[in-house]
């Protein structure tokens, strides 16, 4: 098969594959020739993904070896050189080989490698990937990482009633910010149960998205959820929790409306940031007569403004948030003015990309 | 000033202070301003540097600010932007103020500041920046980081006696391998010192070496080494210690001699020594007629081997190095073939560019 081919397959393998292991077989790759292909498959017992590559197999036949190995092999091979790998049987090896160089790796019993057990999927639909690219990268920056809060440690794909109808929805929180990003509703999806779709998993599948013309087959039960194209299977387990009812969190009466170009605006919240060398770093917005002014003060190493032209007609009002997520919450703004709608300085802002209503995050003030 | 003579001075400030401080002061750096010109002076009491700019200076004056605050500033601050420093005084501040930003440092007073104490430098030369570059980038990967061989923790710099006359030699060894790279003696060196500069001094001094018009200015004392240009000066304590006679190391009655192309040596080295996950990996070299085996057995996880075309008249030979140390040894070849000359499986092996004597290295073998 070729090296681009191999190496493709055992990237994926790989990065799957957990570093540490105390069970050896997952560190290991399966690899299965049968007719004109070949398959590499890697598990971490919640995330299975399986890359079919076309080979020309002379004996079919199945074999494990160490992932981390073969994936650094392919990496270092020449680019477009053809190798072969072969059982050699009575050593337990596998014979890799391309050009003068030869490898012979430690294998394990293709009977020990665990398989994930096939589920009965309720809902099956297709959806482009580009879709499912903004859907899932607009989203998980607000992926909790409290291993106590297990529910948010994914993001919330389901189902859902949007402002013009029914959508595919995504939401993740941490408590302290949300994003809840829509698209339409594929074909098929109407019965969606509600998953919560693991970290590694997002992290995994986003490699599968890159293919701006790829469609991708989504299949999902209440315990898991498969993506496919044609060449790649990713089944994972899905967050056994109940997401909780964000719907509630999402204000609706906010009216104070402040519009900022997204950039100038992430740029100037860096900026004062820096005088503050503590992680959860308070910047305060005071806005008043289409002016914002960004302030920090940090009594141990000093204190820093800047002011903006905004477009901002309400009373005047000072709020405070963690610069952190000021600074991710507008780096999802790519194409108008960042629009924040406010309350008081206590209650949550909203924060969409003009008047688009399909990507909306919520963040919490902090005391200032 | 402009921004960008204030990033500079602070990039170069920020790389010397150490991230962590126990002692505050040493978190700053010092900056006066005077007729023309603002310096900016920053130490970790081992290193100096002092970054001079022109500047509009509207009244003399001297302060300290947490260089890496400042720096981030720098960073941040919008391209072509005027950047003002200005000390107000009551409140021990200084205000930094561009286009609509503003920051207010907390400032330490100046006297506080340590200065290195001036030294009586013995000889002073002048050296072009890519000669310096060449004898200091060529020896710093053989440095050794183990602390308790602290005379080994820096490169030798001295005054030697090439094959073809007196030379400006740097030396580097960690004990398994040492790099010697000389230079023709720049005019005012004769009577060099051998000072040890220190691994931290080398890094900082390569960023004065980029400018391929440069000329550095050298002055050695048994204590300091001072590298200048107009608008830098980098002063560094050497390590006080005594460097080994490496001479002895060298070996040469060296006569069977091997020439390979040294990336495709390379890049067979790292692809053999994949099938083992230890730090310290073997290579096996078996060399006959013109052809080189390199092979790697870790019973653990498998093995390689890889067959390279050669240039090899001498009798059969067989010998272990470190795939570490082979690779970065190979990587110093830019020009031409390697040319490594062997003796026995157990004696030390030379290996230099072509015939070039001016940087020779030698790496000790491994049983295998």
């Amino acid at each position: 098969m070729e090296r681009s081919a191999l190496l493709r397959a055992m990237s994926r393998a790989q990065s799957v594959v957990e570093r540490r292991n105390t069970i050896p077989i997952l560190s290991n790759v399966l690899i299965e020739a049968d007719g004109d292909a070949v398959s590499f498959r890697a598990t971490d017992l919640d995330i299975e993904v399986i890359d079919r590559a076309t080979a020309m197999v002379s004996r079919a036949g199945a074999t494990t070896v160490p992932a981390h190995t073969l994936h650094e092999i392919a990496r270092k091979l020449p680019d477009g050189a053809m190798v072969e790998l072969s059982d050699d049987g009575p050593n337990q090896r596998l014979d890799v080989r391309a050009g003068r160089s030869h490898f012979s790796l430690q294998t394990l019993p293709r009977e020990d490698f665990p398989m994930m057990a096939s589920a009965e999927y309720q809902v099956g639909f297709s959806c482009p990937a580009p879709t499912l690219r903004r859907l899932f990268d607009k989203a998980k920056f607000a992926i909790s990482t409290e291993e106590t809060r297990y529910y948010l440690n994914g993001v919330y794909m389901h189902a859902a009633t949007g402002p013009d109808g029914p959508v595919l929805r995504c939401v993740a929180t941490d408590g302290h910010r949300l994003a809840r990003i829509d698209a339409p509703l594929p074909e098929g999806a109407e019965g969606l149960p509600g998953v919560i779709v693991p970290r590694k998993t997002v992290g995994e599948l986003r490699k599968l998205l890159d293919d701006d013309e790829a469609k991708i087959a989504v299949s999902v039960s209440e315990t898991k959820i498969r993506f496919a194209t044609p060449d790649i299977t990713l089944t994972s387990k899905v967050i056994d929790g109940t997401f909780p009812d964000y719907a509630r969190v999402i204000p609706t009466g906010n009216t104070r409306r402040l519009e900022v170009d997204a950039s100038e605006f992430a740029q100037a919240v860096d900026r004062v940031a820096t005088v503050s060398s503590e992680r959860s770093r308070a910047v305060k917005l005071a806005l008043e007569d289409d002016r914002l002014i960004l302030s920090v003060n940090a009594p141990d190493s000093g204190a820093a403004d800047e002011e903006l032209a905004v477009a901002y007609a309400d009373e005047r009002l000072e709020i405070g948030f963690n610069a952190k997520y000021l600074l991710e919450i507008a780096g999802q703004v790519d194409r108008e003015n960042a629009v924040f709608l406010f309350n008081s300085a206590g209650d949550p802002t909203l924060m969409r990309e003009g008047n688009d209503e399909t990507a909306v995050y919520v963040v919490m003030p902090m005391r200032v």
